[in-house]
């Protein structure tokens, strides 16, 4: 490993020039910008890396850039990652312009770069630097680079069906990776899933000079009453059912929570925030962050949002609402108690339009996958990593992965201000470099616990 | 006044064209648009026609435009109209540029031409056509501009305090008027008052991916639980007290609301809408619509309003509410209620920002100015208007006259579907130059029912 390293090294700025290039692109599956552009980019970097062009695999929406590389042995390492960004908006919060990489101090700031074209390059970059070192790579890897993962991965099932031989792995590294606010590496095991749902509500057919308030329904009003109809104050979700179907917490999540750390102080500082929800601190506040459902309202809009004061009524009015939904719960079964819910309650006029509707996975914490993965994050930071059972974020890790008996683990270059989905996302360079060369030396401890399993296999057949 | 009426319809093309180059500036106040340039094109009209500057009379704000017109005899009659105009916006909704005055079929379309630029250069141009016929004016004019009723005219109390001798007049002419679905003319005796304030709320000190919605407390979801303690579904406003200081309704105002006409059909068929509010129709909704105070929120804004779905848990957001009030309601009081309910409810953490702040008005109909002006209307369209005890918008009517003893009526050029505070407003020309006919003539009455109250006080004293 150590002349990898060293090969990572002295092909940094080469590795750092990849991640730039990459995220000038302006990726915006939402908005359907710069997703050609990306594919071009990802099929000139694989024929420069590896002198093989990937496969670009149709599907409804964005293709998937498929690759398999051989390796000598016959086991399958897979990587998903995603080259679809979120939207940069609102762009005035940011301090520079989020699609010109930029690097300030220690971090370089750009749309995208920890969410996730950082870890997609640091994985590319370590496969390189292996076959470029020994000329050969010990196992075989497919890397999974879909478009869609912001707007809900909403070809991905079908993806999944269609190509179930295609996407076939002994494990998989799933897309994300973040350290502490303490710099320690956090080993996620799994991801919840998701509802997204637009709430619509419509009025007359025009805005309204607001004296007409007093006969004319305003639609804004409706979609604030169906609003608070989702969730009480003390967070309690209230669609009939929502939590029946949860798989309760076994002894193993137990205790994988009581060694999740989660830095309370730290994260309030850094948010300037007094307290978290409900007041809640300690096991309470991390059963909540990881074991529990959510509902969001990522947005929501309706008549003059300008200066000053406009006494207008409006004639439409909408909601962007993301539930962050816990292993047991479907997607689908919500979505018709939510239409139920409203309905039964007289907010038939209340449209849904939806979006993402994934379900949650986990990944044992006794895969050989996992074994690997703390081994290598011992043995590169000297320290156990922060191993979650699930993060509190989603991702299409069901459909790729468990729906095939493939355990899946996330570790990477980002880290907890990496400002995801927010404005001035950020990795710090060494992480990106560090993290090239952790997922190349994670490559030979799969294979290492790969191997172990199957000696214990053969030995237990030998007996 | 047949001579006066033939040559305002002479010089039709001139009034219009006085019309359209005011409605060319984008006077909005809000945005502090075009302000300076309406000042300095009324100075060039007043100056062109009576031969005399206007006064600017600054206040804390825009300034109000003022001119004392003399008369040969010794009483007074004011128009009260402002130059500021509603913010355009949404812009993509108009089917015209809103700042380029644009004529199609017999309709005039642009910002501002129904609120109140119509009934200003309609009252100016009746004046003018006085003057330039006979020669002089039969009672003393004053016309009083100002440039902030779109933003709560939050200068004019202070303005009417300190020039109360200078704005005294035997009666006002308000700012606007309409024509009902079947064209028949509204004659309006009062207005609502208004509290109108923004609600907001913060969270973290950036937007965050929505995951951390499990733990990281949500502005816009504090905002919708503040909201929906506003008002019920029944359209009953919850602040404690806020029914309690209205005055009750006198047989005077029962009676005028059984002849007010109110086309609801029409205004269904025309707004496109199944059903008025709590499904009101006939006397309930009439007294709904002119005797109720309202909750109306005027626009909300959090978060992600974009395309598609973005995942994100914001980092503030705000509501703004307009409470049209009913006399009796004092809006101090109602905004310190609002701020102790809020508190009393656990919401200390909504932030309040107060816009206009104004109490209702209403005028007599035994007053001189009301049998003058139901004389003229009845004269010029050979049927009753349809008075209405108050319109359900708002003025400064009881600052600029209520509280100096001035009674004030409202009629003019507007429809009941001009579009104000709304995309594509509208007045039609010939509802114009009608206009400028029947407040020509008006002036005329006025003395007359002056006159004879003159007479008749005399009378009584002699006895």
């Amino acid at each position: 490993m150590q002349n990898i390293k060293a090969y990572i090294e002295e092909n940094r700025e080469y590795y750092i020039n990849w991640l730039k290039e990459f995220c000038e692109i302006p990726s915006v599956a939402a908005q359907n910008r710069g997703m050609t552009e990306s594919v071009t980019y990802l099929k000139e970097l694989f024929n420069e890396a590896f002198d093989q062009s990937p496969e670009v695999l149709e599907t409804k929406g964005y293709p998937v850039v498929f690759s398999h590389l051989k390796g000598t042995e016959d086991m399958t390492l897979s990587f998903y990652n995603h080259y679809d960004v979120q939207p940069e908006d609102p762009v005035e919060l940011w301090d520079t312009p989020p699609f010109e990489p930029t690097i300030i101090g220690e971090q370089m700031y750009a749309r995208g770069i920890a969410d996730n074209k950082g870890n997609l390059i640091a994985r590319l970059a370590a496969i390189h630097a292996i076959k470029n070192v020994t000329g050969e790579l010990p196992i075989n890897i497919k890397f999974i680079f879909e478009g869609e993962e912001e707007i809900g991965s909403v070809s991905l099932p079908e993806f999944s069906d269609r190509y179930a031989d295609k996407i076939q792995a002994d494990g998989c590294v799933w897309e994300f990776g973040y350290r502490d606010g303490d710099h320690r590496l956090q080993l996620s095991l799994g991801v919840k899933g998701m509802l997204y749902v637009e709430l619509f509500s419509r009025g007359a057919n025009t805005d309204l000079h607001s004296a007409q308030a007093s006969i004319v329904e305003s639609p804004v009003w409706r979609l604030v009453w169906a609003l608070n109809l989702l969730k009480d104050e003390n967070e309690k979700i209230l669609i009939p059912g929502f939590y029946d179907d949860i798989i309760p917490l076994t002894e193993e999540d137990q205790e994988m929570i009581e060694h999740y750390c989660l830095n309370e102080d730290f994260l309030l500082d850094h948010l300037d925030i007094s307290n978290f929800v409900n007041g809640l601190e300690g096991e309470k506040l991390k059963v909540k962050h990881i074991f529990e459902p959510t509902c969001n309202i990522c947005g929501i809009q309706s008549g003059y949002t300008g200066e000053g004061s406009k006494t207008v009524l409006p004639s439409k009015a909408f909601a962007k609402v993301d539930f962050r939904l816990v292993p047991g719960q479907d997607p689908e079964k919500i979505l018709r108690d939510l239409r139920n819910y409203l309905d039964d309650h007289g907010f038939t006029d209340i449209g849904i339009r939806s979006f993402t509707k994934e379900e949650a996975a986990r990944t044992s914490p006794n895969e050989q996958i996992t074994i690997a993965a703390i081994n290598t994050i011992q043995a590169s930071t000297n320290e156990m990593p922060n191993v979650i059972p699930n993060t509190p974020g989603t991702g299409p890790m069901f459909e790729l992965c468990q729906k095939h008996g493939i355990p899946a683990v996330s570790f990477g270059v980002g880290h907890f201000a990496s400002n995801n989905h927010a404005p001035n996302e950020n990795i710090f360079i060494e992480d990106f470099l560090e993290g090239i060369k952790m997922m190349a030396s994670f490559v030979f401890h799969f294979k290492d616990e790969m191997e172990k399993r199957e000696e214990e296999s053969y030995d237990k057949a030998k007996r």
